[in-house]
């Protein structure tokens, strides 16, 4: 098929030239003298970008998947209760972890379209007196549905609340793209991915913990090896790591940090939040109604309802199979009902009014009665008027 | 600036990442027992891509220009005579070439916007019973107009003034795109390079030759040395070269060639001409005009004329500052007067979705009065209808 | 530093062309219906390299540490005893893990320079009449010491013992480089990591279980997530993954896949039986002793025994600062008293040359009396005698 | 063929990994806004390579043949009468083009294995009251036989005679590498090529004109279009291209210089002159002879004589088929009686060792009777002493 593929799903992203082409070198001694050049720098440079001064950061040779589980039995104990909401397939994963590993997992169903109830969060602290809760686990930007949380709120919650909860934050979509302040926030663990708004492939879990979690994880006795955080702390404070790295995957993660911190972490949040309005801006226009509610929308991703009567399916292999364009599938409780756009990492204007185009006919091929142009439409007079 | 550059200039096109990939290699010996493997392969295939069985096709490391510079010094001799329509930056240069080189060059000047008017060179062929002519000189592809002559048509003019001339064609920004047939149009020498339909870097010279130009060739005194045919004759019969060629250039064009034959030549130059039409259709959908005369338009390149109080040069640095898209000015006559979309090599219909998308933006901002996404929405209704 | 590093290290190993480029790809939907077509055969071919019909090979998004605990953790239960030999640091460390994850490790000290004594762990598999011993672990090349233990012998111990222990092999540094028969052999474990001699980057475990070992999974209680076998399974099966996988590392192992099988799977492991002879050639030839004993001797890594009055971390770091060639390190019991050259993946005859070379300058350097010279000239007759 | 290709040939050079990576981009527009901020500060960073502050580098889409023919059709007028030795096959073929080309070429003729015969130039010219010689051609590193001549005793020659001819020097093969000053010689045209001591592919004619030879060029009527320098000119001064460039090219070019000028030129003269010593070390404990007589031997390449009763063409074969390592052929008169070991570019210790270390194998197999390790003894210790 002539042309490239257009890639908008909510990950990996589109990788930069410039990234690709720094992992594009000769394999290193992971062990050299000058290992700790490349590697120190970028944990430290990792720090601007979750927003952190006091906590640590940690690179694993793993995926977000592995974050999730690093967090929890580095910093729990056997059997301590967490609480969770389930308001989309990526909580719901967290939550099956958290009990394949033995935790006891206090989850509640939230509505998909929405995000944490802050209230209802509160008032369960406000209600755990004895402090059973060990921790609150918080999907900050739900992939699946499209939806953001306010962790800043889940923060007050506790506060309000005088909880000593540990507060973990599934981040993976989030950090690097929408606006995330571990230090201000109260973060205790934040966890991302590579392949996300870092623009890599998949293949890191990107990690911060608080002080406060990181003495948690040292007395726990949850059995851990290979994501124990302790090995990680042990070899990076000498600018090593505890097994061998991918030492092209800390070159792009080097270059990735270089374009980020170049464009600025508040411009990076700006540009997302334009680029998701203009799509939202082409969804209105549609006449179609997008997955998140007011309040909960996503700057990463927007999941986007199609008529009762279609099936979201049609629509991405529509886009797939005729238009070479990727989207992102409804996963579980959603699949068929949405699809998804995700402006997440390396984009521009150009590159989401290609995809709200390619939208657009994938749409009228599946039946969907939308005016040809208007979302496009829509879109470019927003970017127009705020670029 | 986050996200990719949009480049939708007239070439170098976009290259496609399997062709990048393959330039990305160790230097060889390219006078190893084995390059011979590589090298011969790539000549044998670029006759398909030609449309020659008869001729023969040569890879010269330099440009499209010193192309031109190849069929005029080794197959005329000092001082013959050309003919030459000049209807475009590009034909203008050849002729101001053939001048410097101390040809003996007619020209005629033709509106821009047309091609070669096949009835006047008939008329002037006849005419030419001394057959002091000896070289016809046509540009297939007026690059800075977005025009396309008929070259089946000089072939017939020259047949039915049974003209003994030579055919010399200017296929740059033609071959590999849109049809081109060097055996059935008796061409004589066709030129093109590699930064075009080949999807490469600028850097080589693509050139096909008919068994009549290399006789002339064999018996040409034009002096010339880097650029002689005859050397490349002598050491490609073994698979050789002349000099030092680029071995990634040469690696590029095998996985081009690949890329190309497995779509299919014909297939190309449909889609071609698809992707096009959908442009023209977005442009006709501004209420604007393109440069190109109806039955002169090409598909490789549309030049689309502002209206008359409004500068086209704003239009492109609009597009490339605000938005991050790269297109063609236009040049020397028409220089404020059109701006181009190049629509060849790799690409399909999001990508020009993309663009015409990122024109309308740019005309709105330059205060040209069209219907924002009325040229994405009549593109797309074509695409949809014809993919 | 002009020139390029010499990287003799026993991994990660020199990284073929053709598999970086391979790698520089954007990234891909690894939910779309294409994705498979990339899987599934890589799952296929790896079987071909493990020598296994019966079993299953998988892919982690991890490293070999990562490979150890999967084994360990989907196919145990908790408290389970296993046996194991430490002769070395990736035993040692295997050995922690084991216990770290909660097992009831037995385990027996080796002198380092040997490997698994078969005749002792064939009577202590007699006297375990009580099956207490779930597994044996084995590792296969023991990398901080270069020795190769006898996978083939382990297996006939077991069988001697009418043992029903399951068989884990790390394979980390011999898998796709030395002899390595996972159905012969009746492994039930195989771990083994890219960037060996598989040539890639860290960051997948490569692994191999049998129909035993994946029944044994079935049962078992282990808290596991991100390590779950069963996900794997789950997925793999349509040609997908639990979670985002690397997609540039999948293609990076399809093309490492397609180079391996080319070369031929046993004229691999003589390749490398053949360089390695030829560094121990160089090493006799110097008058030093490496670490492994008669018959234990690696084809992937040899570790050299310098004098006792002086400290191998001198030649390392001479060679790489004032050579820039990179050298393995002697690791806890044997740091200081040996350096290793690593002999694994993507080498020829003139690699190691360079190497054996640049370590007789550092051993020169270091004060270490050899004839400059003789270990290069001792090599090369070998390997012209037997290229 | 396991393992990677050793390259030893005199050109196309060693590309480093930097350079490739920075050539891996997108295609981008070379009439853009932005275009000079690359274009420009390459023009300027040539002059310190050059060593010109009064002169003006170019860089043509060619090969270093092209700049030989830019010198002579720019800066001449027909019929010009030029002096040139002929003393290998490159200063051969600079006169054969230059015959071709319609200059009136007095050669004469050197035992190969020599340069330039100063007394003898300075004889001539002085002879040459009439100031016929409107150019002195002078093949900088003869490339075929392994010799450099004395350029800075070529002006003296000039100076000597007061003889007004412009000075035209080849420096494909030293430019980059050893002493080369265009000022202080008083060079009027200096010609490279990218794929020699700038380390790229080839592609590119890099060239230095004198305000001399420019002020020539001015006035020079011989007919030239695609070389022309006054296009260059014109064009450039804006940071612009007469035709289209290879921007990749540009690109690896930009990065050639940051790691040349890192480096330091006269580093690089003394990193080159260091490791030629070491290879004729190796030669001299072989028992064998180089072709260039002494004071003319070359840093950048070394050819090594056969005994009269072998075929150096047959050391070349066994070395690539059986050790995969690339020799430079003898070429035209000495075909058959050497064999060339190129030492320039990106080289280190190591690497040269390992080419010694095949051509004692290959030389060796050939029957030709060597000491195992006596070349590599003899070099490292060189290298040893002088590291």
């Amino acid at each position: 098929m002539a042309g490239r593929n257009h890639l908008f799903i909510p990950g990996p992203t589109n990788t930069p030239h410039e990234v690709l082409s720094a992992m594009h070198l000769p394999m290193e001694d992971h062990r050299s003298p000058i290992f700790p050049d490349l590697f120190k720098p970028i944990l430290a440079d990792l720090k601007k970008i979750f927003r952190t001064e006091t906590g640590q950061c940690f690179v694993f040779p793993a995926t977000g998947t592995a974050g999730w589980e690093v967090a929890l039995t580095n910093c729990l104990n056997p059997g301590d209760k967490v609480l969770i909401y389930r308001f989309g397939q990526f909580s719901h994963l967290w939550i099956e972890m958290a009990k394949r590993l033995g935790f006891t997992v206090e989850f509640h169903e939230v509505e998909w379209g929405k995000g944490i109830p802050l209230d209802d969060l509160e008032a369960r602290l406000k209600a755990d007196t004895g402090h059973e809760i060990k921790a609150v686990l918080a999907t900050h930007n739900e992939t699946s549905t499209g939806v953001t949380s306010d962790i800043g709120g889940v923060r007050k919650a506790l506060d309000a609340a005088n909880h000593p909860a540990l507060l973990f934050v599934d981040g993976v979509s989030s950090i690097a793209s929408i606006e995330f302040r571990h230090d201000d926030w109260g973060v205790d663990a934040a966890i991302s991915g590579s392949q996300k708004g870092f623009m890599l492939p998949a293949g890191a879990a990107i990690l911060a913990f608080s002080q406060k979690a990181l003495a948690a994880a040292s007395t726990s006795t949850y059995p851990r090896a290979f994501l124990s955080l302790q090995d990680q702390i042990n070899t990076n404070k000498d600018g090593y790591t505890p097994y061998t790295p991918s030492t092209p995957m800390l070159h792009g993660l080097r270059k990735s940090l270089e374009l980020l911190l170049a464009e600025g972490i508040d411009n990076i949040y700006a540009r997302h939040h334009r680029l998701a309005e203009g799509v939202r801006r082409a969804v209105a226009a549609w006449g179609l109604e997008i997955c998140a509610q007011p309040g909960f929308e996503s700057d990463t991703v927007t999941a986007i309802v199609v008529p009762a009567d279609k099936d979201a399916r049609e629509v991405i292999s529509i886009a797939f199979k005729k238009y070479n364009i990727s989207l992102g599938a409804g996963l579980s409780e959603v699949s068929g009902k949405v699809f998804r756009i995700g402006h997440i990492g390396d984009m521009n204007d150009v590159s989401l009014l290609g995809a709200i185009a390619g939208v657009e006919m994938a749409l009228l091929d599946s039946g969907i009665a939308i005016q040809p142009g208007s979302g496009v439409g829509a879109a470019l007079e927003y970017y127009r008027a705020t670029a």
